[in-house]
């Protein structure tokens, strides 16, 4: 990588904005119609969730509904209602990020680097570390 | 403009992602952690908040602080603590966007183009349209 060490393990964009609806079929429309493109849901089992990605221009967003009632994000759902979920931010190398952030006093949800969706590898802040908002670093496999 | 016909009035990329925090002193040593670049805060007198802008690469990414007991973002806070607050989506046109939307059946929480900050042109969606969660559009001074 040509990354200089100074910026090494820290964010250097925005991946996706995560949103938990209840339902992907009724939220589609309003996202269309907002001018964005949508494909087709996906499954992601890990987490028990479908996932549709919106493109507003070049920004990923991810509409994510539960699968299962034991979904992760269901006590969401059932808490709060639907709403804005996660950011999840672009780093080189997760492995070396989590290093760096816990050397600066932010608490990690994921301590160890984790297989997330599409072969992106993935760790997750403790939104007590970010003042309230859940935070996710990713790692695509081309290291981009 | 250059922008089709067809693709007028709907978001065409996100502006910022804005964030409530309780304060923004406290919450910069964060994000400036996670590596995005900070300058210094704003008061914005419409919202009566302070707003400081992060960059995360080259996404913006607002964290806002009420400055006064009746600011808007104050019940937010009091009521769920910091947190992702709304999204900030680009537009060409404001006025143009609303009516396309209305057109589409999405409600909106402004009917009309309103003065942002920075010489920018704003509406909010209600977030009712779109499965709670709060949009803004943007319309930046040079169209952009």
């Amino acid at each position: 990588m040509s990354t200089p060490e100074s910026l090494r393990g820290v964010v250097r964009g925005l991946h996706h904005v995560a949103i938990v609806v209840p339902s992907i079929a009724e939220a589609r429309a309003s996202y269309e119609g907002l001018g964005m493109s949508a494909g087709e849901p996906e499954y992601v089992a890990d987490q028990k969730v479908n996932v549709l990605v919106c493109m507003a221009g070049d920004q990923r967003i991810e509409l994510v509904e539960p699968a299962a009632d034991d979904s992760p994000v269901a006590g969401f759902l059932a808490r709060r209602g639907g709403g804005l979920h996660h950011l999840a931010f672009c780093v080189d190398d997760v492995a070396q990020a989590i290093e760096t952030l816990m050397k600066r006093g932010l608490r990690m949800i994921d301590e160890a680097p984790r297989p997330g969706a599409h072969g992106t590898t993935i760790a997750f802040v403790h939104p007590g570390a970010t003042g309230g908002v859940l935070m996710e670093l990713v790692e695509e496999p081309d290291g981009h």
